[in-house]
């Protein structure tokens, strides 16, 4: 029987190498994919050791645009943050991998994608769904949930036994206490030592932020500029997506902004802990939320307050390519459509200050404001009704309390 | 005919004592009350003011233990913040005043109230919107609604000018080129020179906050105990509500913790410009949210998050004495059966970092998550059935777009 | 000084007859302005009264498209319906006739509008909130909120002398004991003797539809056809909106379909009670509901839901010309991309029966779900890995409990 | 080695039956339970056929008040209807099944349960979900997802042949071609002829209700009265929850009341089809919906519809026993706080008319609402503030847009 082929997500690392050549072994034609997000790789290392661990092809595919514009930035517009905290810099990434997982498969004519993530994670649903959505019939092959593998690569010590064996180059020097994965928009840190949530991790962990205690004494100030929500110049310089979102995380890191550590909701059904460095996001979402406050209507940001947790819900759990989704970004695209201007913030240490904000769209109105002059549309007598309407549900409430002897108040 | 009484909500300042004095001029008796909500203020002084402004009664009420309990407290447990970012000092403090203001009217007998916010403000409504659920019969005497008052009291100018000819005593020094309003929880600051929202405000307006540039130089870790979501200890010791508030306040003072400055919607339909300094508050809801973390299920997250910007409208927009709050706060008071743990944080100029957190209650299990230890309940081959069963619709959607030649991606 | 042109929402009814007359006698030249929104009006009988009553300028508009496909099938696409049960045929033509008003007032360079609704309910609210979205710097003038009027024309009968007097047209018969408004969408009946709401409105005070038990005692069935969400064809043939909402209105007037008796909270803030009429409306939603079922994924239709509410609060209270609405519609369009097909009822006796559905666009896939067959996408044991998964969250929480000796059940 | 207890639910039929003989032959001691939840079941027959199939021991447990009360008025309260229209008859009950399995699992000291759903259906998740909360220890079997079994039992044939194998009794009559549900909320139809969605249902398939045709053609009057939210008497006579529900089905049997029939979005991510009928709850429903427009406040209203949707999904999805649940139900019943009171209605020929509805916790104030008299707490003038205040932001974007040589509409 003829060998098939399987696109397997690669990243260089001992694990992928061994899924490779696991792979091959079972009979695959393992074409090796990288995605290029913009992560501090040496793709042509990469690329040596994926032929090294049995690789028939290669490749490495830029999508760090794609990601930032349509992904990275449209978070951004929801000022999404997940359970609070997370800017869900891993959830994001993985559609866009699996994009180019799926494209890779249709060039080669792959009826099989593998990927290295494991059975307890997040990134296995992203990953899975992604390709369901965009080539329904592609079967994904998972060595972490088959006992065939995981019986046999039980950990790091005999997946280093099989790498030697196979001539899999590995790295002499001792692995991490955790593990990490890291794109253009942040890097994320889980497991191992982290995985008690009550201690702090160490200080060197840490690789896209110094840590505020170093950083500049001076603060920083810089103006990001935003066309329909999305962020276009720093400095009053033109970038695109990637160039810009790049530009920001070397401000962000210098000045440690963007560390958070918590404790998450896996879609699995667990509880996780995870540390994360969102250098230039942190900033851009805390401009973009500003110029909003500026330029958009309050019922509006009420409304996309409230929708805010379902679309990071279907972010981070691996919706992307949805109806649902499409449905939410067509949304969001429309609302931002004022979100355009300039917001002056300063850095320093970890912090994101603002200082000052305008756009041409602007909903400020200091006419109607001002409390010394009375020129504008807005006549203070009209308060009195306003109030006495929004009172009256409150009163016949109050009163049929009344009724029966009780007050609002127990 | 008898004089009328009616309750002054007076500050001390020039503003209320010009009305305390127009109303009795108007034929009230003026009951001329504080609320002590934590403002650093000379009740003393105050008082002797009122006095000479012509008040015929006049009662200070501590409600700080009151305000902070219900108040404060119960806003953190919804992590609750306005437009993103306003952690509602004011909003929050506003039905409290109106609270002690309602129980003065019944005891001394009056039939109407006074206050001296603005036709233009959020807080004309959140007084008599809260008076309304509580005295729904208390009649509402508002100066600056009424132009027999604001025709005559234009201004600065013209309130000093009535001061003095009505013995009212006059601050010699010049007053501050923007208005601010203080409680236990936060200070805030807008119009005058604040309402130019490209502009910065000045160095020396902030109270409450040493600037992070001068605040110390090396990091404090501290511990903050909660049970059932509202916070009970600091560093392993226990206080009353107040009591608890004023040590984190003093901690965040310290830190230059709790800054904000942003254009949010009034209720009134006016966008206006804010800058807080809200110390304390800020480092409880950081803390309080890490330990809904390690707590709370994630869809009930979910489901909290996506209630939050109701509530916070509810708050701000003056609806804290409805049924529909009630309702919310009994919904609240059941998610947070299990928020009991500890958090421990480190302040650092402007800055709360989560450093750990514990709790008798929490959902983490090591077992679960462990990547290499597969004794726990988890299955890795489970997440195939899970995965499956989600990929379902997205593929029959896939499906269907295939069938006319489409694809998810535009 | 020359006379300002108003522009008058004229009904032909003796309060706008009033109104037009007494904005005559106040000094302006009054446009009258009808429109054509189905209802069942002599439109020339009209024009005639409207100069008898003192109109300088007389203009009836045909909105009836308009109407019906921006309007009421936006409704019917989003399920709409306000507490329950409300399809809102009045609220959704408030902000057509104001689209027309503004238009005429552009036209004939007015810059005043007037209406006759009264001052307690939400038409004057939909009307001027429209009207300040549309054309921003228009006037208002609202007699039935201006004492000047009100305290003159205190009643019906002071109106009936006012027209008297004043050669306006008085119809010889007695006036209903109810009010009512009508469009193609609706009749509406409120006031008067519907005042009091545990008393049942008379029989003979229905307009549109048959009572049921006089309806046919033989059921009939219909087919509807839906293009992205809005109906297009009714038993196979193709109509423009307007013509299908009356085809659709005919049937269910026929078999007495669409009557609502409730109580509502009006967006002024009191209770109130309405008695509705929406033969044709009803139909077409419970076909559309039933399209979605077939059409949409859950989770989108689960959004739908939730957002339902929202939308049809913005649509009661006047919000339709507003960013936020604009945003929701696109969200809408988007969601109906799909829902194509045709539904087969069956009316009978006041109901609304559903026989059948297809759509070639259905996410319904026999081979799946089917129990016999599993030659489907779909493993039966799979469902142990999802359901394992879910149980994980669940589980946790079990076990924290019973670590404090509880149970899930008290 | 000694033989395991596991308790069954049965229910009598062929399935469960086969189900009980087969967990014997695996060497299973089957305790055999049967919920008694209203379904119109010889309970003394089962029991003989449990024994004949193996049983060891039998349990029928009534939990009929229990459903009612706690299950099927909360869904009441709720107004929930899944997906528009579906009840949620069989999800109500699946938890109360599971309540009762697990006790009598405690009580047996069984460690395993075992059930009878299929592997594509949502039964098993609700099943094992309820039973994940209650006992997070018991081991669920399913044979439907056990290849063991159902590669043996492959479908009715071979089920038929297994029990005339092992003696397990069989009826004669030919089986229907459709599976059904039935409890004293309704019945549920599924598959079989049921999976072609555009086909009606034969006549002769419904159970409950009469066909409306052949209804009665006088229209019946009745009377509920609710006490926070739950009926508690019809036509005044009280009744206990279970036989409150069983007289309100006699009544919409009687007329026809209560079928539905739709494609639903399974929680195991397949389209289905599902008929209903029930008659009761349908009724009560309806009056629930109207006792509250009279008695709770309009944005009270709104939050309850806006999360209908979110509990509906939990109850379909099977998250009964859940902390998120429990919060849901929390905030529900204090809303439920002053719904009390009656509402008549008309029963005529499937349908359920509202004719009068009365409240000693009314909000409607007559004064207030009516037009003729103004000694109420309104003042018509008041209503031009609140509609200044509230056209406040809609001018500023209807200026912001002038600005641009642009319009609200397109």
């Amino acid at each position: 029987m003829s060998r098939e082929k399987v696109v397997l997500a690669y990243s260089g690392g001992l694990d992928t190498s061994v899924i490779l050549k696991w792979l091959d072994l079972k009979g695959y034609d393992v074409v090796a994919y990288v995605a290029d997000l913009g992560q501090r790789d040496d793709f042509k290392a990469i690329e040596e050791k994926a032929y090294k661990s049995g690789a028939k092809e290669f490749y490495v595919v830029d999508l760090k645009d794609y990601f930032v514009r349509d992904f990275v930035f449209t978070a951004i517009k929801f000022n999404a943050m997940y359970e609070g905290r997370y800017l869900m810099g891993t959830s994001l990434a993985r559609p866009v991998i699996a994009k180019g997982m799926v494209d890779i498969a249709r060039k080669t004519g792959a009826k099989y994608i593998a990927h290295g993530a494991t059975g307890k994670g997040n990134d296995q649903v992203r990953f899975e769904l992604s390709a369901a959505a965009l080539y329904p019939e592609l079967k994904a092959i998972v060595p972490w949930r088959d006992p065939e593998f995981f019986n046999v690569i039980k950990g790091r010590k005999e997946a280093m036994d099989f790498a030697r064996e196979h001539g899999i180059p590995v790295k002499a020097t001792a692995d991490k206490p955790w593990s990490s994965d890291e794109n253009l928009m942040h890097i994320s840190f889980e497991a191992g030592i982290l995985e008690d949530p009550s201690m702090r991790p160490p200080k060197d962990m840490f690789e896209l932020t110094i840590d505020p205690v170093d950083a500049p004494n001076e603060p920083e100030q810089i103006e990001i500029e935003f066309e329909k929500g999305a962020p276009v110049k720093v400095n009053g310089k033109a970038y695109s997506p990637a160039e810009l979102l790049k530009v920001v995380n070397a401000l962000g890191s210098k000045h440690g902004i963007g560390r958070v550590d918590m404790v998450e909701s896996r879609y699995v059904g667990m509880k996780s802990r995870g540390v994360y460095e969102t250098p230039g996001a942190t900033i851009l979402m805390a401009a973009h939320r500003d110029l909003e406050g500026l330029t958009l209507d309050g019922s509006l940001i009420n409304l996309k307050d409230t929708l805010m947790p379902r679309f990071s819900h279907l972010v981070y759990a691996g919706y992307w390519f949805t109806h649902e989704m499409e449905c939410l970004r067509t949304f969001l695209e429309k609302t931002q459509e004022f979100v355009t201007g300039k917001v002056r913030l300063e850095l320093y240490k970890g912090n994101v200050y603002y200082i000052g904000r305008e756009s041409e769209y602007s909903l400020y109105d200091k006419l109607v404001v001002s409390m010394d002059d009375d020129l504008g549309a807005y006549n203070q007598t009209d308060a009195t009704g306003f109030i006495k309407l929004h009172a009256l549900p409150i009163k016949a409430h109050a009163k049929r309390l009344a009724k029966f002897g009780k007050n609002i108040i127990g």
